[in-house]
């Protein structure tokens, strides 16, 4: 075995940046340093006249990225086994789509004088909702005219997601859209800017934000054509030409350290940067995904990710919203799909109804851990945020069943909780109906880490156990995974996937099994979920039989209870 | 107009016995006094190990008559007007159907030393459902054998009701069955009592019980015949003899004061004893029910009672619980609907989910005050105990639906509130539907008097007033009333109901008055509610649409907010 050297991986969050040192041997973090957005509230831009506006000021991702780098750095330093020169590589994984528009230079808008105090020339946020209008339309007109563009992202267009927050720049803000000569997702940004490239042409972009979020397909030639952006605006179309022709995978370098960060960092200048990437995929990579893995990237919402070798050619799978080749890892198709409200679901009914914060999360996580699957009588919906996949609709929201005047706060905490592992199944049949296998399930993320009540309910739910991955910082681990592949075997890294995350990678040792009894109640439970995800959701025609419901969630509750009806 | 007596009017609830002292010429109150039950639970007998059984102690209804009647003639004794030489009448109203069983001298058999530890042997309260084993059996076998026997009642026998808890006791206390001379229910017991009736057999049966309860009409030639009760269990058939052949409607005397109880009250012996009615009907009668008018007593559950004429024939109503002759006024139908849960539903989420007490209900109320009708983007069903009218089915439960992650609690009461609405609507609704009118809604009742957010949603959402009942003890008042007539007019009481009601009965100034951009808000909110109600409830076959209820109530909510979606 050839002696291994470092990398270090950059995770662009919502709130903060975070840098680690990783050891390619082990994958031990040696280093890490978190630095707040000091813009905004807690990082985020916001216009009380507009609730769906959610900016953020490149300044902010510049000045995080040398004291975070620098921090983590100095961290390691402390370790014998570290030194700077032998770091071969930087992987950077950031929030996304988080467009932001720059100039001739590929210097950020914002960063003008002029554009200062406007918040159309800052980064749009991953969950700036401002141009659902546009979304509807593109979603609309591609229906119409280019159904293909939507087969690969689940059908409908987000306002979360590029196109969408372009176009809306175009109409409320010309100004910025005529000034910028460019727009770059801060995935393909970040990297950019350690490589010192000084022309937006030159910007080497990620097939991860390409392929999920700006209807990128090799399939049709890269972005979508001219004519199809023209029915949208002219201006768009002519834009495309100021864009890129093409998006890579991860593996190939996005660019090399140049010397002024190069100084800035202490590190070697010329050592290659990893091809960017989204948050959730690059948290898949430091998981360990391989092909039959589900990672479930767990938090305020949940991110699935799994791969499937791109040989296998695999249908579209309706509901689930991208499936791109290469965007995890290449020669994979990356499918990605997820649950709009998790965490926050469970924040919500114990800070906002019940009026309680820390202390009566753990009351009725203990509560609820007393009660026996089925014993609540409740079933809930998972939708008070929409529904991401696989019914792709925001317009959705909660519902809760089979209350009487005795059902606690603890058992509706149990139910919500449940109902996310419902959700969370609907996913997982969904995928392994279009021929995908799914037999291993690892999850991350705080929720995975903390929460064993949640961790068991859903191996019981889902029928298989629950594994959870070794680091509690997997998007930063991914990317150093990353950059030690881009780095290559003979600089200190790795030829191949595989080999990387096998040996960068772990898995605790706590697993969470699911029980039989358990599981053949929730089989039932399921069922009636299903039955009002279909109905609520509007699924297979105008009609279902929900006239069953209440009385089936009471002799399961009976059954539970031991009540002999 | 003749110079006009008093009357007493005495109110059996559930944990304790009121009486007043009424001047009949203008129904004030001149004297109260409440005896709360001694024995149990406030005066509930429980059963750890039988959570359904709820029974009373018979001893406790004859200490607290003496005691509630002397407690209210003394305080009426304070006022010159008064003079107890001038008191023309009793009546009595109490809950049920509430049996006792009583041995050949009329005493009840829990008196008796050998029964005094059983149960079995003490009065089942309104409320103990022990018996669902038997209500079933005898709506099966009435189905099967004499649906005209259920039409009255709305289809279905309740476990609550007089046969199914007398059969009971024959199956888990046959002694006590074999012991008993007959049964009573303790509307009957009570003038019984004061009239000294020394024969089961000369017990005068109201109408009101022995119609709603016991299948009892005078077109089938009085309780259910001995074939059929004979196929529930032949000894049954026999106990048919030991019980009673004909039942009254209120107007005649149930019997005249004994010269023992004239003694103990300082009464004139001999003056009549009123039928005695159930609580709802009497409160009927005290809050001026008239062709036209629906009454509410609207406390933890709600009743609801009306009348149209005997001779208009109306048809029986599918899913109101009872239409019986007579047994709220003599020549009408007395139609008994009911809400099984309406404050148990506030209290439930105020209490039991919100951790709060009386506080938080008026914090709750306050800020849903504050929320137009639709803005909370919720519709629930008012189901938590079950469903009493229109769909006579228990194994029903609890529904919300429409939850964001910004749903207050306080959303949340008032979208209970509203449900009890909707709840309240269907059944008027229903009763309209079968050609009898309702146009004047009169409310009593705890809720009635002091919630008038509550009262307020109900206006909008029925798109009527809301009255008030002028006195808080419509039924003590209402049995007042009965004996008023029952006296006459020459005894300084009346000829008439009409007069009688007139002159006795009141309501309060304030009034709610529908607001129409609320009322339209609700007639969509009511139809979703409907949408919901039948397809959960299993109306009109199996299949009903709900696809479309979240992005309706969305609109809805979008549009009360001021949002342009």
């Amino acid at each position: 075995m050839a002696d291994k050297g470092f990398t270090i991986g950059i995770d662009y969050g919502t709130n903060s940046v975070r840098a680690v040192v990783v050891d390619c041997g082990d994958g031990r973090i040696l280093g890490t340093r978190v630095f707040e957005y000091p813009s905004g509230d807690q990082g985020v831009l916001l216009d009380p006249k507009q609730p769906h506006l959610a900016r953020q000021n490149p300044a902010d991702y510049i000045a995080g990225l040398s004291a975070s780098v620098s921090g983590a750095l100095a961290e390691a330093d402390r370790h014998d086994r570290f030194s700077r020169d032998r770091v071969i590589g930087i992987g950077v994984d950031t929030t996304g789509s988080t467009p932001l528009p720059v100039d001739a230079n590929a210097q950020p808008l914002a960063l003008d004088p002029t554009f200062k105090n406007n918040l159309a020339a800052h980064a749009w946020l991953w969950k700036d909702h401002t141009s659902a209008a546009e979304a509807a339309a593109i979603t609309e007109t591609a229906r119409r005219y280019a159904p293909e563009l939507l087969a690969p992202i689940g059908g409908t267009y987000s306002s979360e997601w590029w196109w969408s927050k372009i176009w809306h720049c175009l109409k409320v803000a010309p100004d910025v859209f005529d000034a910028a000569a460019s727009w770059v997702e801060l995935a393909d940004f970040i990297p950019a800017v350690l490589a010192a490239v000084r022309d937006p042409r030159d910007i080497v972009r990620c097939v991860c934000a390409a392929g999920h979020k700006a209807m990128y397909s090799d399939t049709w030639g890269g972005l979508p054509p001219k004519s199809f952006l023209s029915r949208l605006d002219p201006k768009l179309a002519k834009l495309r030409d100021r864009l890129y022709e093409k998006a890579w995978p991860p593996g190939r370098p996005a660019g090399h350290l140049s010397s002024e960060w190069a100084t800035t960092l202490g590190l070697t200048p010329g050592i290659p940067i990893a091809m960017g990437g989204f948050d959730a995929h690059y948290g898949a990579v430091g998981s360990g995904v391989t092909t039959g893995t589900l990672v479930k990237i767990i938090g305020t919402s949940t991110c699935d990710c799994a791969i499937a070798p791109a040989s296998a050619r695999i249908a579209d799978i309706p509901g689930i919203c991208g499936i791109v080749n290469g965007s995890i890892m290449p020669d994979y198709f990356g499918i990605e799909a997820g649950q709009s409200a998790v965490g926050d679901l469970l924040k919500w009914w114990v800070e906002v109804v019940c009026g309680g914060g820390e202390a009566l999360h753990a009351e009725l996580s203990r509560d609820a851990a007393q009660l026996a699957p089925g014993e609540s009588g409740l079933v809930a919906l998972d939708w008070n945020n929409g529904n991401r996949t696989v019914l792709v609709d925001p317009r959705l929201t909660g519902l809760i069943v089979g209350q009487t005047l005795h059902t606690t706060r603890a058992e509706i905490y149990r139910a919500l909780i449940e109902a996310t592992a419902y959700g969370a199944r609907t996913i997982i049949e969904r995928i392994r109906e279009y021929g995908v296998t799914i037999d291993r399930v690892v999850c991350c993320g705080g929720i995975a880490e903390k929460n064993d009540l949640f961790m068991q309910i859903y191996a019981d739910v889902l029928g298989q156990p629950m594994l959870v991955a070794g680091s509690p910082q997997t998007p930063a681990l991914g990317a150093a995974v990353s950059a030690a592949v881009t780095a290559g075997y003979r600089a200190g890294g790795y030829d191949n996937w595989t080999d990387a995350q096998a040996r960068m990678t772990t898995l605790k040792e706590k697993r969470f099994e699911p029980r039989p009894d358990a599981h053949q109640v929730y089989d039932e439970l399921y069922r009636i979920y299903r039955e009002l995800h279909d109905a609520f959701g509007g699924v297979g025609g105008a009609r279902s039989d929900v006239g069953t419901v209440m009385k089936r969630l009471l002799t399961i509750k009976e059954h539970a209870a031991g009540v002999v009806a």
